[in-house]
């Protein structure tokens, strides 16, 4: 059945150009004529490499949450005190949605209207809510103020984190990746005021 | 001419009804159909009100904006060390997008496709910028840290100040408005970290 043409477009080329277009347009907004527009090959081109748009998407967040939860599995994200283990995680969290933009910048846009982008806000939760037994566990210790409520505390920090996709882009001159990453763990654990 | 029929609207009712609309469907997927719609209203009779939907735009946004640009005015924001001001400022930059939450969230969704949305997003960097210079006085004093760019340091405070348009529900029990303006300046000027 392996009759279609050869293309030059690998699965990762293909994803590449739907996460650009599902940025853009939203995932909603997007067609499969669009992408195949976007990518300059046909529709049945497209067909060969994926089973329609929604498959694109779960390959797109996938690639966006794998990296994410990698994070918790490094070594110094598990041994360790917690507020030591937080603050790795704070700043691989930066680095990760800095070194993979267009793909978290999609997991943070996704709004539930199908299975997958429901799983995806799952996952999300999911991985948010280790962040903040972390957080938790670091307050248990005594070493983070006990005066900000953990799930508040995890939604403002986060929402520092998730804004960067806003402003950030790669190829203007600029702060990179590991300065902003450096930038919000300063904030986050220390603070703007000098002591 | 004032012949049209009395109604229950006046103009604020209305823009109240627009905000929800504009927050749920974009401003540009928003016709005057919808609005009509939603208000339960004839489009005559919000013609009668407005010229048309980029009127209730301006006014929403004006609305949001009126709101942050009168913090700069206030007393504790003009007298006194930058980074008090600054700490007034963003105590009540918090304040002011819970109690207008559904007009700061439209301002912050605005994209740039009309001339209202450019004329609100002109404002928005001109606010911003205000903050960004106290937070420049502020170093200068050696009150706040110099080992993070102001221009980095502020989008990432306001970055952390926006997202709570994205998870802050008046009807749920949680966070009072107040508690969560607390919450975020102990982080931004002191961080988690105790010290």
């Amino acid at each position: 059945m392996t009759t279609a043409r050869r293309d030059t477009y690998t699965p990762e080329t293909l994803l590449s150009v739907a996460v650009q277009v599902f940025n853009e347009r939203g995932y909603d907004g997007t067609s499969m004529e669009h992408l195949s527009r976007a990518a300059g090959i046909s529709k049945s081109s497209i067909y060969h490499h994926v089973s329609g748009k929604e498959e694109l998407l779960r390959r797109a967040v996938s690639r966006a949450l794998d990296g994410l939860f990698a994070i918790l599995e490094e070594e110094p994200a598990r041994v360790g005190r917690p507020v030591g283990r937080l603050e790795h995680v704070v700043r691989r969290m930066v680095e990760v949605l800095i070194a993979e933009l267009p793909y978290v910048t999609l997991l943070l846009r996704v709004r539930g209207n199908t299975e997958t982008e429901r799983w995806a806000l799952e996952r999300r939760r999911d991985f948010d809510h280790r962040v903040a037994e972390l957080l938790k566990a670091a307050a248990a210790d005594g070493d983070v103020r006990g005066d900000v409520e953990v799930r508040l505390a995890t939604r403002l920090v986060f929402g520092m984190i998730n804004s960067i996709v806003e402003w950030y882009r790669p190829d203007v001159r600029g702060a990179s990746g590991p300065e902003v990453a450096d930038a919000v763990v300063r904030l986050v654990f220390a603070g703007l005021r000098r002591a």
